[in-house]
């Protein structure tokens, strides 16, 4: 039936090739996915090795055989990508699609541009491939409830961060006057560097103050983040938990009256008393 | 009508700007608002920038000269301020009148008085200026229930800051006396920052423990702080909570009995059992 | 009349004092324990004061004078205190009876046994006074909320450190093997404090793993600590709504039916729907 | 009666052996739990002191000759629970009958094996023998409340920590990338220790980033974890809440309907209105 939506051009293959690719629900998309996963993790891994000055001067070729060998999958794996979707420049303009090249490029880049650094800046970007992991972990639905959970806390946790960096910012500004250069607090940058390290209870000793004074500052910081690091805590528990009671009400409405929000249990209708449908 | 309140002698111009400077219902007001969050962060990235060294030997005329476009636009919205009000006095006592006025004394004062300190002094002052960000922080929905639930804790989180406090004492004195001068621990302050490092589990490590017996008192310290972090975590997370269960519920009073609190799906009263408006 | 309990033949003047001293409910009492509670701070500063070399060198007659007159003052406390308890003999067995009388013993001693290292101990003996400090928290709701809620935690706790001791345990073994003394673990022991310093978060950076194996079982127990800092969170949380919900339930019974646990805003039993007192 | 089960062929004093050896039920059986706890705990306090020089050097003989009384006591003890389950091959496959046999083979081998290093091993297994404290630790409610919670909590945070995991790497690489050699971070598998180092609020502050870019990347990378720190505090305080509640509900099921999860207070089924037995 021809209705409402764009109709769908695509021929059999490529329609066949978009449920392989993109969908986990047949048992080929399944194994594409899982493939794709262990293919990712094993490229990443040949990333971090190959950074180990040790490890490179003994399996050198081997590491930039391997390299080269996911580099040319990915790039048939993009390429595919671009063939089996509908609107091949809306997948490329979005998230997965960027990264997806990114994942790429800088090797192919590598080609033609020489260098160390340049090499080591390819090398990062390729981190970013196993943001893909994401799109499995999403098929879970343990995943799911932790970032709706976070999702429904943004705002919230948007809000705290920016006193929380309120609060870096002016600590910072106390420690460099009150402790100054001779203590490593050059700038108020450095003094904010100290108080986040600080504030979140990192704490690395770089820099810690060394007069009287400053370590009264230091005192009264460390207890003031001791205290608000309760906070983002207590926003995600809240959102959690209602994550939790919301999987634990059933979809069903009441057949009289209609409202909704039935524990999985009920049978009679907690705000007409109507029976509900055996099975809700 | 001549009611029992004082009556507002204020010019309309003056109700007028008192609706653009201290509210943000409306569009004027909004984006002076706006205007004013903007020009806060950029006199703050200011004086951060000023505070380093490179930067301030590149740049230093064009610093200084923002910081006293700053200073002087804050100068006169601190007079429009005072304009603004129907009773200048009060809100020159109240905190953000004081905090207004400090935001811009420094730098004037720094005409009259030289010297290096002052001007640090100066750049720490205008810190507090950041603080207006909560005004507007209140504003928002997730602001209001973060500070709501910190406000109901308040007198449960001071309760166990003094216990912390008196913890806190106690580990000092013991570290002075077990460890001693020969690894740092040279009073009972300096115990006390080292007790405060460690109960916060924040350790930066400047000062720790040699000795055997005073490791021993070093891990049930940080045990210790391991444990009591949870009650902070635990307070503001029922709070939160407590928030957001009463956000889910109506304003709306029973019709027959007049009592509060009804949920949102409710529709026939908890107390009375007579049947509630329909949209409530 | 003379019931069932032992018969009270103090004079009254002594449970006038009993009255003063041990309680909070009269003007006098609260008077009392709040001069109590100046005197244990302003005692417990003179002690911290006193440790630092350089305020002793400029004020050591006046805090040695302090010293005495607050120990003279708090033997006064403890004499009165045994006079005005019906049985002296048990008050000075109990918690506080022992606190009381350590807390001024040590200078006491320290005019007949002389030395440096005795000095020391006594005044961090006498810090344990102001544990007292507690027995004014109590009278407060908060304190006893929190106090309550780590008591019903304690046995899950109890259960909880015994297992990270555990971990703790095993980690220190393990880093022992794999570290060795190369890089600071001479010991089981050292390598358990670096296992409590790193699963506790605090991180010294005094002992570090230096090998990549050892870097390895660090990144774990990191990770571990990280997952497991969730438990007693999580436990304390829970006490702390349970007391919160507790508190909002009336202590009132049914009239007709005897069941407990009403809201403070109910009017007709959850049970039997008989209808509540008024006055709840 | 021969009933569907294997026929337990065990003599009756097998039997009576398991009762004594594998459960805690009887006076018998716990006396021997607690004593094997206590030895235990004894044995594994000889290892850690042996470990250390000083007392190694003093107390040698005393630790070598409590070490083999030990390891002749676990012996005992293995071979008399191949004895008491009815099939001993099943139970030397399990997880606690391999430790049951690697916590006495390494003194065992040391006879035959010399060396410094496989005596140290020999001590890092011995300590598996500590886990058998959480066979007791079970038999607690507590101990199973938190079990229980944590196995709940499992596939939510097997989830997070994929994505911690997925995090530490990239930091990992971006350090790489922004601070390289000069500041300690000579590669990849560097960049992520100390990412999991900052992550985790450890900061021991053995590597730690010395340029500006590199400083600005860790404090980004300490208020993310300082955020998602909130995300197993919030997974585990909702299952220890769900746990709780659980336990606040009857076992009884409603005589008419047979549903269960009755409050402990209900006389009423909530999904039929059957009044329910007093005594529930």
């Amino acid at each position: 039936m021809s209705s409402g939506h764009a109709e769908d051009t695509r021929p059999p293959w490529r329609r066949r090739l978009h449920t392989i690719i993109f969908e986990a629900d047949t048992p080929a998309g399944l194994a594409f996915d899982e493939a794709l996963l262990l293919a990712i993790v094993l490229s990443v891994a040949v990333v971090v090795l190959a950074s180990i000055d040790s490890v490179m001067s003994a399996w050198g070729p081997w590491l930039i055989a391997a390299e080269w060998l996911f580099t040319v999958l990915f790039t048939v794996e993009y390429a595919l990508r671009l063939l089996a979707v509908s609107k091949p420049a809306a997948y490329a303009r979005s998230f997965f699609g960027v990264v997806d090249l990114l994942s790429v490029i800088p090797t192919w880049l590598g080609l033609f541009i020489a260098g160390a650094e340049s090499l080591l800046v390819v090398r990062l970007l390729r981190m970013v491939r196993i943001f893909r992991v994401f799109k499995l972990a999403n098929h879970l639905q343990e995943g799911r409830l932790i970032v709706a959970a976070l999702q429904r806390s943004a705002r919230k946790i948007t809000v705290f961060m920016t006193a929380v960096l309120a609060l870096i910012t002016i600590l910072g500004a106390m420690m460099y006057v009150v402790e100054g250069p001779a203590y490593g607090f050059t700038s108020i940058p450095i003094g904010m560097y100290w108080a986040a390290v600080t504030i979140t209870t990192v704490g690395y000793g770089d820099i810690s103050p060394g007069t009287p004074l400053g370590r009264v500052v230091a005192m009264a910081a460390m207890l003031t983040g001791y205290a608000i690091l309760a906070v983002p805590t207590g926003i995600v528990s809240v959102e959690i938990a209602r994550g939790e009671r919301e999987r634990e009400v059933t979809t069903q409405a009441c057949p009289a009256c209609g409202c909704e929000g039935h524990g999985t249990d009920a049978r009679y209708c907690y705000a007409c008393g109507a029976a509900l449908h055996a099975d809700g």
